[in-house]
């Protein structure tokens, strides 16, 4: 493949202002680098917040944004296999995750890279390196690991492993390391974003009996349904956190759930988890990231003789088992409509307003027809 | 309901003789003894061995067989409520597990009743004590653990509850004690009879991407694929033990299954399962029941990183959850056809019959219409 | 042993007085009913509440307190054995558990007898029971599980087991359930009353590299150091969280403790532990108690990809559990001392006092030369 | 330090005769590489078996044997940390794991190196490689993990970490992962050589309340005591398995062992440990390493509803908390004296014969008086 001199990317040049179009200079590659055409490029939660600047912490700019991204491999340079030993090709589309330095305690000893304590995410990087989604290219830079996404896969079924779906096997993993979902329970998902989804399906095919989705959206809820929900509670309908605390109760004989993933992202809703909880339940927290606080009471653990857990983040493993998982269940989910919008790379900021304005389930930037 | 004086029942009198029709008066009920008319009473392998007297120990005689049956309520006796704290009433329908003792150290300290060391089973109990399938009545003793069968889940469906089902949930639970099968999993299952076939589609539901089961009949293994197994391998077609190992590795990209089940009951297949594991892999001995040893080298428990285990029987526990199972997914998979052959109480030998010769999946007898 | 009619007790009759002392007739025993004269009964900050009537629930009076009673069998009423298989005769002493219904949920399905729904405990019943320690008999009504104390574990030893020590030998088991303490690990434990004792002992014992215990008592911490905390951090020395968050830090390579016990029972200790927590830390929540609320970041789970969790209570595994490890670890640590304060039964108020005022360590009524 | 141009090396020539003195000419170093002058290098039931050529594999000759091994750092050519993230010197004394691949699926997936299918031991390389033990220097080629060894923790003590004592606890973390060793447990370790010894110590120090070592050796019994060992059962004095298995069952109140270890590399002992277990018991097979079959039933598993594993090797995680382990507890157990008899590198053919004829627990070159 011919790599041209520079491509268009979108720069997050000023918080609060909308992303530039820019021509970048393609960067020299080195050996283990691999050069990708981006095929799809997902917008995030994450990307409206750091574009706004109102992240916990301070992103740099200028910037690349773009964190979850499918790529066509353009330039190989002497990479053969993929972290799972398949080999690679040319043209051949994968993902990747952020890179691990492979050095640390977490890396070495707990044998977790996602803890790493100096890994280097794609998304936040200056325009220059070309570490971000929301380009014509991505340079995947010597580390990092990658996974081939398969032939039966495609790209928009793919796209959401790139964030939430990684990160939704990587809590199951942890849950299943906790004695997982055991046959019969009962499974609450609130928020039924792509976070809750993910969770709905994966709780579906994972031994759940019942699969609860609770969320404010008629739609996503309806979609919820269609990824395996077996029922769900519409916060609209159902306004009062105690009345839903009392229909969950119902639904599950009244002993709640042995499962709760908290995918809302929304801090209150903890302490509405808490009360769906099963004696003995365990407590899935996938969707918060927010500094915000709430009136806790930490008796509540002991009285509900709840497990509460959580994982930041993903590695390759979760990666490949979330395309495991599509592959094998691809044709009873319509894992592609989690990606809603698309947006070619130059109505990127369009992709951000609807993901802001929540009207969107997820946008994505298309370059595919480029 | 006005009960009988005396019922019918097929007695075991002499070893490898056909069970004689003996009329038998219905026992006097103590406060917590449920009376129940058998409705359906499945012929187990163990019943087959129990006739022909070649246990792998000496059961008494007479005896009435039968020890997976579904029971309609006769008579409470003052019982208001099953296991799960659901209400009983007359004319519910009931399954039940074996008598624990509820004071011996399996019962008390590691709170597995199963594991009770005085635990007493029906299908081994003389004629007077009423404590057998193959009759027009049993009688549930105080102190065995009922479940009410849900009105959704038919008789058929039901049955394999009482002694498969509930078995292969006793081991999938310990399995999940050990992390679980993991997105992504490949399982093999060896033997697809009743407790292969219920670990097959417990596997499919459980978060593997592959299920593939072994076994020499074309149609169980036909069945297997109804039940959710995605690939089959038929022993006749690859009669050769390292083709199909070698067979269950291109399947799984060279890396073997992370979870083997073994539910053929042929000592020998043992071997075969550790061929099988991959690196690190969990095998699940469910089907062994043979004093037969074979030759096996220590060293391989090592050499494949494996993990194996196996749990004897199951407890009220595990026909709940195994009732949860098959009401969540009766759509989706054919559980009343593990029953393959029906056929009234006073031809039990004939079900004997089919059930020694191995035509049959699984026989079972049908009073309901009497 | 002849049984007299009547026996004294302290009785509670109006919330924030002094218990009286009255003439309570010992009532009727039924077959598994078991009399036994109290010899030690410890005095928690349970009833510490219980008399000012500030608990969480406002508990029944007129009552007898105390549910943590060494006691000698009086009078066996056809029990033979306790609940570990060991007979039982006259003579013996005994521990025992609070009553399960056997027959809920939690006990039937989740075999966690402690979770039961319906359990009916020691030290709260009207006098005329006589299910309270603070008298010279008590009444273990049949259905409760009891435990033989053995010969070489003697009162002093024995009697943490009755509250304290089986919630911690609790909470470690699902500790252990969740990959337990790792070779090397270090602990932080919150708090060195006698659940933070029991705590630090059993972290000692059970894998830990480095115990490390946090208190504001000096003496307390003292007595830590016996119980084979490695190191000690005094709240006085150092009264700012941030620098004790520090000091664990560098305590600990810079990585925090792999696993935290809470044991203060002071509700703002939880953030504090928060941040005690390596990443993909443990956190064993034992002490909260009270209704108190604190400010608590949700996404400070994810932070620390932590767990956390807690049990309330214990069954009569957990009693059997602690006295097997006093009995292998007798020699090594103090088991005894962390009774501090005898008092004889009528001088039940100044032992409330001392245990209010927090001046003992933990006292207890000693009947043992009536 | 100044490295000279050749060392010492004895090289294994010709299966079945004595390894020879030679000069090797110490090789070019690579960024990376750590070359270190070798301590001490023990010389374990590997090393006599290549030695006589009789492994189940054929191992190249000629080589440099030896793969557990304390050096001391002579040249670090960039590296800067440990694999724990500590800073790494000239004259720090090091242990380094077997050379793993980081690309395929055991290093990559299962986040497991020591499962690593293309793993480059140390102790079976040519002589021009420098990669044995039992030579002056030896070369720590870049990618192998490296752990400094504390200054608190001498050579001796430190030896063991190298080979037997990972092993253990690469096992006990999956027997952790697995609920690990619950309070009171009973743990019967089969043959206290060097893996038997490790296993008692850890078991003694993780949470069991008995630890019972059965060997032939009334030596080797009587250190195990030393190691924590709570009782002994010496083969000679109880020549028939019936016989300790009754002895196993009446040492634990009529239950078994809830843990076995196999540590006697023996393959019969196999069946013998099967016995041993409790019911619901776990059985670490660590010791087995020969091609050897032995007769047995596989419906034991079931019968005695056992859990069965065993881990071949281990990664720089087991040598690190190893170490930590040694740290924590060297002032209660005498780790150094594992290694009982040192010798000259020029007499590594005397110390081959007494680990041949089984009269040393554990033989060393010892090369710091050079």
């Amino acid at each position: 493949m011919s790599i041209p001199e520079t491509c268009k990317a979108m720069v997050l040049e000023e918080f609060g202002k909308p992303d530039v179009l820019r021509d970048i200079r393609i960067p020299a590659r080195k050996p283990g680098d691999i050069l990708v055409k981006v095929q799809v490029a997902g917008v995030c939660g994450t990307d409206v917040h750091q574009n706004l600047g109102d992240l916990s912490f301070t992103p740099p700019i200028p910037a690349i944004q773009g964190h979850e991204t499918v790529g066509r491999i353009a330039e190989l340079n002497g990479v053969t296999h993929d972290a799972v030993g398949q080999p690679l090709r040319e043209g051949d589309r994968i993902l990747w995750c952020h890179e691990w330095c492979g050095e640390c305690y977490s890396c070495k000893i707990l044998q977790q890279p996602f803890m790493c304590c100096r890994s280097r995410g794609y998304g936040f990087a200056p325009p220059e390196a070309l570490r971000g989604g929301f380009a014509e290219y991505e340079l995947v830079t010597a580390g990092t690991d990658v996974v081939r996404i398969p032939d039966s896969v495609d790209d928009l079924e793919a796209l959401g492993v790139g964030c939430a779906f990684r990160s939704v096997v990587s809590n199951f993993e942890k849950l299943n390391d906790y004695g997982g979902i055991r046959t019969g329970d009962a499974v609450v998902v609130q928020g039924v974003g792509p976070i809750g989804l993910y969770s709905v399906v994966m709780a579906a095919q994972t031994g759940a009996s019942q699969v609860i989705a609770v969320d404010m959206s008629e739609p996503r809820l309806k979609f919820a349904k269609k990824m395996g929900a077996t029922s769900v509670i519409s916060i609209k309908e159902v306004p009062e956190v105690a009345d839903r605390v009392k229909l969950v109760k119902e639904m599950t004989n009244g002993l709640g759930a042995q499962v709760v993933v908290e995918a809302s992202g929304f801090a209150p809703a903890f302490n509405e988890g808490m009360e769906y909880l099963a004696l003995g339940g365990k407590y899935v927290v996938i969707g918060q990231s927010s500094a915000r606080t709430i009136d806790f009471p930490p008796a509540k653990i002991l009285e509900k003789y709840a497990t509460i857990f959580g994982n930041k983040g993903a590695d390759i493993r979760h990666f490949h088992k979330a395309l495991k998982f599509i592959e094998a269940h691809k044709d009873k989910y319509p894992f592609g409509e989690v990606v809603s919008d698309l947006y070619p790379l130059e109505e990127l900021n369009e992709a951000l307003r609807v993901m802001r304005e929540g009207t969107a389930l997820k946008a994505a930037i298309d370059n595919r027809n480029r």
